[in-house]
């Protein structure tokens, strides 16, 4: 049993979260930035210093590798991101990157033998928050193994063309040149190259933190459908047009947000969640009766038949009007359950036992560039519990000790899938 | 008994519809622009046509005046505004405008004997729609009269300072010094030289069509109240937050929302109208539980009492949660109903019975430069038949026989006032 350094660790989180420092607790990192150069530069000085042997693949996904003592043995990696939302927190995606850190740390400090290489990696924006879409570079490296449905929308060319939110000039693939962090694309993590992937993460929820548990062993990420609603009515003036002449769109969409409630939770899943956090309406001025509203609805959970149950009460708004105004549902898109591989998730397991850390299984109802990979490679991840559940925001938080009992789990979850 | 021409009539429509004509049935006409000064010159040039003496005053706002028998007799005007909202029709304000036209036409082709001098005035910038606020210009004349909590909202330096919704470099007062209609604040309508004014207008609602009637006699403007109704929760990501822990301000806003529908529409009064025309929801972004939405609800009534006891309704919703989120309610603002000059109604009235015109009376829900002119001068409105209700858009439609009809009874109404 073997245990990482909690004052190790403290020091790279105090040190990453200087780079892109708001100033007000929390950071701005987005993919490839002033900020996260400084972050991947911070990266290279501290596996250099373990002698460490770092590449980039085609998409500056970054790996730093401690060679086995089996020079054809293929590699185990510990991978997650360096970059964050607008005025996120010091934990989301980085702490990944310091476990994986913090275990080559261990293992060189410690010299603790080992069969196959071990890799620390930095996967390229995640987050998407400034080049979308989310899990763009895993979406690129994974894609021969991906689903059509899912793959085609994670087409290179189409992600080098993706556009700055914040300048519209400005492509993903100038700041991939531009960033002296473009490798060679036979660097790309791959299933001839890699035997096993973990992803250390926060859980971004309160489900540890209520149990009381340091970590989670996560089993699978959940299964999840997108759909837009939307409603067609009539504008018309506010002061002249009789109540019962309205066709009134956002009327009717508040209608139907209040039935959707009802009925989804008549089902009685506790598990279940359920998310509108997009509402549109044209044209939006306080003296005209709105005539189109766009929702969202975001429905997430491990069972299919249970999405299944929920799709069903979305796809029936359709079938009545709302306030005299028309329904349409739309598809945006849907994924199915992706589970973690059974091996791993018990060698998470089995090391959390032994080291002492207080866990439990879990399942991730976010994504994860984990889930991408777990369709070419072995995956699993390990969960650090969140304080007050919150993430992408400022008030992120894990203590030094719950994110070092993260690294500690991963480091002999790492040995174990070294040992099998 | 005189009546106009619909043949004079129609050419104006046609005419006027080309000055800014938008391509697709309707015209886009913002006040003072290359389109609105088109509109202008061709009012000039009918007005020249007969001799009328044309002023302008420090607003852009324009006078054609012919004279009557008394040099000495304080005017009567009849206007109304030649500026659209984006992509509005070819009656709302114009109307009033051809109408005035119309009415000093007949009067000069047929030599009608009158005593008052009789005026058509232009009020410039009644949308607002590039330079808000709406009835910009009559708020200006009429400040002095103004209650209090309106009159601030319309201080000249204000309006002059006002930024282009298109240009944030251009003001209003620029576009008026660039204008060439700037003219004197001594030729303002004022109650020294005017006696009365009339605004004819097409209806923007379905009541006169319903009904079967060409023409509304206006008695008033309707008494109104404008509030925002807030919900504060909490952001959290829509895959890892337990749907017990969340406090959802969509959902909060939604169940409010249909709460007041129910609430109000108990008071079961018809005539009542209130509309939710603007909805704001932070962060909007469809994987995140919104923290916070914000949304509008104007309401309309003549009487105090009924907006009282709808006000009570709005206010209380501050006094519960809603989906846990806490709920804040602020007056935006409110105005009372302002009442018609009676005899001028009355003179309405008569002129349709007499002309044969079918009629009503009718109540304005939208607002209009006569009301705050209502401070300043005995003032009333004549409504035309809107074909399904619809303005500020391009299916605006009330055919050359009801504009006549309008205009019709405009002319004698004056003539009564003249005679009074």
């Amino acid at each position: 049993m073997y245990t990482c350094d909690v004052k190790r660790m403290e020091d790279k989180i105090k040190t990453f979260s200087t780079f892109g420092d708001a100033g007000h607790g929390g950071i701005t990192r987005y993919s490839l930035s002033p900020e996260a150069i400084m972050a991947r530069n911070e990266f290279i000085k501290r596996m250099t210093a373990i002698h460490a042997e770092i590449v980039t693949d085609d998409m500056a996904n970054m790996y730093a590798t401690l060679p086995g003592s089996d020079p054809s043995a293929k590699r185990i990696v510990m991978a997650s991101h360096c970059d964050s939302v607008k005025n996120g927190g010091n934990y989301d995606g980085i702490l990944g990157v310091m476990g994986a850190m913090e275990v080559l740390e261990t293992i060189a400090a410690e010299d603790i033998p080992h069969t196959h290489p071990v890799t620390a990696m930095i996967w390229t924006n995640e987050e998407g928050s400034l080049y979308p879409p989310a899990m763009m570079s895993s979406g690129v490296v994974c894609n021969d193994f991906l689903p059509t449905e899912i793959a085609k929308k994670f087409k290179q060319e189409d992600m080098l063309a993706s556009k700055s939110v914040l300048d519209r000039t400005r492509t993903f693939g100038e700041a991939l040149e531009s960033s002296g962090f473009k490798g060679d694309k036979k660097n790309r993590l791959n299933p001839d190259d890699y035997k096993c992937m973990f992803e250390l993460h926060i859980e971004q929820g309160p489900i540890l933190e209520d149990a009381g548990n340091d970590v989670g062993v996560v089993t699978c990420v959940l299964g999840m459908f997108n759909y837009r609603i939307r409603f067609y009515g009539q504008s018309d003036h506010a002061g002249t047009t009789p109540m019962h002449k309205r066709q009134d769109a956002l009327h009717a969409a508040a209608q139907a947000l209040c039935y959707l409630h009802e009925e989804i939770d008549k089902l009685d899943r506790p598990e279940l969640v359920y998310t509108t956090g997009e509402i549109l309406c044209h044209p939006c001025v306080h003296t005209v009766i709105p005539d189109f509203v766009d929702f969202s609805i975001d429905v997430r959970h491990e069972d299919p038949a249970v999405r299944q149950k929920v799709l069903a009460i979305v796809k029936g708004l359709a079938d009545r009007e709302w306030a005299k105004c028309r329904c349409e549902v739309e598809l945006a898109w849907a994924r199915d359950t992706v589970y973690f591989d059974k091996e791993l998730v018990s060698y998470v397991k089995e090391a959390a036992e032994q080291a002492g850390v207080k866990h439990q299984y879990i399942n991730s109802g976010a994504g994860h560039d984990a889930q991408f990979v777990s369709y070419m490679l072995p995956t699993t991840m390990i969960f650090v519990v969140s304080k007050d559940g919150h993430s992408h925001c400022e008030p992120e938080y894990s203590s030094p000790e719950q994110c070092t009992n993260g690294a500690t789990v991963m480091l002999n979850a790492v040995l174990k899938a070294d040992a099998s």
